[in-house]
């Protein structure tokens, strides 16, 4: 049966619970007496409806039903988990889970998305205080996995581990906090680097942009996998953490930050450290994790390329200053060289070498450079044309593993009317190791339908066709799979 | 002409910037006492080469050449760079920029790592203090962009600007900091949260692996591309930056860290820092802004599911928990479902669809599904054979958008010998929107040549081939491309 979770306060933490429930397959009951709640809630859903489902690789279980309700009664009723999201006022909390708990059942998990109170500040005068825990999620909910749990005594290890259970099930990973403090684990960082950028500001030190910049260029990307103490013990090598900690011990006593209440680094809490760092990440060798690490940035730096923003535009801006200005070579008796890269860690698979999707990304990108140079560029494409591709035939002639460089050379086997017919070959060094036919149908991006392209373009494709119809036909055009080329 | 750095003190920093500039085309000269260090520098050039040159999208200059050598005047004779990473003594580093300008060209830079001091602190004694500055990466310097950039008053301006061009030229973002501090400007945060952290595990909270968990499944995803003001910024809404501050301003004064040496949160201040947010990031709407942050989550998050690492590795185990076990189906008389999922936010593109080679991708998907159903899994391959794609014909029918649920369904035309032979289709909803046909290889992965299958992989193979051979012929089988299906 579909489970129902009953979400007390929208805004952007409630929404986001809202929303990651009902596409992980859970009937959810709102409860929000804003009245713009409805929109607000739906606008977050709305996000996440268009990220969510696709982050996973398998199909989802078809979405929950979503209701409103005016009363926390009715919110409750069928509940068997409760999220409050209200203002971080303990009184007000306070009154909600009391109304909550006159209607909902006794065996539902009641979680808050406190981010500053204790579980049994909540739990104070609640009628069944081992009912209530903290479950902190982290903006957007619908996709970060975090969530802290933190618990007291009152909470039996039982209901607890359910707790956890769902969350997982969710999608989500509960950190389960051993004992409970203020503003729990991860707000007590966030908060600490808070005030500090508080006093660069004030300080004229930087501006909101330079801290931002200071983060997302450089130890941002390292924190998005592999948190504060894996990193350190890869920057402590081969001495290990207890080297690291030694070396940077003397800094507590500095001004490196104005935030100056520092715990003394003892012989004690070093070997605490240390030890620490060893269950965690002892299985590995400072060599493996290096290169788990630069595994993880290459392809967090190579989406973010994609996604032209943070590091990967200043990487997108730095790859064009490399290659200079892109033109069409005066001399088209030979076929053009439409790419050369060497293949990034992220292109191989489990056989060892480059997977076969990343042969079709090399060629889509000799064929967006082809699309370049006769004049179906940005702009042209923002006027409304584009090509799309109808057909595509890859023979895979050899391997190539990462870091090795690969060049592309495209020929034009037919370039009239709607159809640009190209053959990519590809090369690492002098062997040809595939090639690519790929039949481009020229189209209104309005209409998704075939059109005829503008006459300049249509004069410089015509152009090199009719020079590329004097190169030899290459081996293995024209053929069918399991034909011999 | 090649341009040439010294690189004074290598190890794990210095041989970052040895590599980095290497691998842009400089010529590299290194002095370091150590009698290690031309190993130490070479493991760390050898990561830089498998993971610096494929992050970038076009082909880098020729590496340059490295030397190294026995005494500092000859490492910086020819040197227009100089970066000093010796260990962070002050005595140390003003001893060596001593004798570096005994022996340097008058116009060269020279760039110390520090972590912690000032440029006034390294300028103090020395000859010509305007040829100094700091210039501070970030581990692992091969691929972390930012690099703090101090001067003071006594470094030009026009010297400033050349090594800053220097640094972009290297792929690096300098960030200049306005006023010299101790520990510049990230540091100071990395020491925020160091001392935070060490208090945690002082006082029971938390454990390393628990602290590293609360970073890099939460916050430390938002901060690789986000960084602190942006991300709060979308967290303040439409009400914007000075509501955020407000409404957390009032946790300065509660013990939401240890570090309680707060700066006043007068009037002037927040709006000094929701000016600056406005000036920073006030082209985009909270809405563009949401939609950048989840189109980035979405790609961060899928890289790390491709190296199944840190909030990746979550996310795999979810869907391997949502899917269940894989099983052949015992009915055989239909093709095989072999992958059913939404269209992920960045498989799409420039023309609003799906890319063609995120086709491929999927169709891959659908063939590893394959092999994994005849007993061709990862247990299969780790004893030493695997199948290799020999070809492949792509037909594109119609499109997807992100967010589309897409249905593969996957008929074997021939399973005998060394080969198996696929036939994809691709649907969305009920529309046929692709067909893809895989000649298969099954290989001996030591010596990368063709081989028979296991007996009980070629009976169950046989088994389908045999079922799908009284399916009907699909549409566009065994056609060249341009070929009318």
């Amino acid at each position: 049966m579909t489970q129902v979770a009953a979400i007390i306060g929208g805004g952007v933490i409630g929404g986001g619970w809202a929303a990651r429930f009902l596409l992980m397959g859970w009937d959810v009951r709102v409860f929000d007496p804003d009245p713009e709640a409805q929109r607000k809630i739906g606008e977050v859903i709305d996000n996440a409806r268009r990220s969510l489902p696709g982050l996973s690789d398998v199909a989802l279980p078809p979405e929950g039903t979503l209701q409103f309700h005016d009363t926390i009664s009715d919110a409750v009723a069928d509940a068997t988990w409760i999220q409050e999201s209200v203002p971080e006022r303990l009184e007000l909390k306070r009154k909600v889970f009391q109304t909550v708990q006159s209607h909902c059942a006794h065996d539902a998990v009641i979680g808050s998305s406190t981010s500053g109170f204790k579980p049994s500040q909540l739990q104070g005068c609640a009628t069944r205080p081992d009912q209530i825990i903290v479950t902190h999620p982290f903006n957007p909910v619908y996709l970060l996995p975090l969530v802290e749990l933190v618990g007291t005594s009152q909470n039996p290890d039982a209901f607890l581990d359910r707790a956890k259970a769902v969350l997982t099930g969710l999608g989500m990973y509960p950190l389960q906090v051993r004992a409970e403090i203020d503003a729990h684990i991860a707000d007590r960082f966030l908060e600490a680097v808070w005030r500090e950028a508080l006093w660069l500001i004030k300080d004229g030190i930087a501006t909101t942009q330079e801290i931002d910049d200071a983060i997302r260029y450089g130890f941002g990307l390292r924190w998005a996998q592999m948190g504060l103490f894996e990193t350190y013990r890869i920057a402590g090598g081969e001495a290990g953490m207890r080297h690291f900690i030694e070396q940077f011990g003397p800094a507590l006593a500095w001004p490196w930050t104005k935030l100056m209440d520092v715990p003394e680094l003892t012989e004690d809490l070093i070997a605490q450290i240390a030890g620490q760092s060893d269950a965690q990440s002892g299985q590995y060798s400072i060599r493996d994790l290096e290169r788990a690490r630069d595994d993880n940035l290459v392809t967090i730096l190579r989406g973010l390329k994609a996604q032209n923003w943070g590091a990967g535009a200043l990487l997108n801006r730095h790859d064009a200053a490399v290659e200079g200005a892109i033109v069409l070579p005066d001399d088209l008796s030979h076929p053009i060289v439409t790419v050369k890269r060497a293949i990034p860690l992220d292109w191989t698979d489990y056989n060892g070498h480059m997977n076969e999707a990343r042969y079709l990304q090399a060629f889509g990108d000799a064929t967006d450079r082809m699309m370049i140079l006769v004049g179906c560029d940005a702009d042209y494409i923002a006027a409304g044309q584009s090509y799309f591709t109808a057909e595509t035939h890859i023979r895979h002639l050899g391997e190539a593993k990462a870091g090795a460089v690969i060049r592309i050379t495209t020929q034009v086997l037919q370039g009239q009317g709607k159809k640009m017919h190209l053959f990519h070959q590809m090369f690492a060094g002098d062997q040809l190791i595939a090639t690519g036919e790929h039949m481009m149908i020229h189209v209104s991006l309005q209409t998704r339908r075939a059109c005829l392209p503008s006459t300049s373009l249509a004069q410089t494709l015509g152009r090199i066709a009719a020079a590329h119809a004097a190169l030899p036909r290459p081996a293995g055009v024209g053929k069918a799979v399991g034909v011999k080329g």
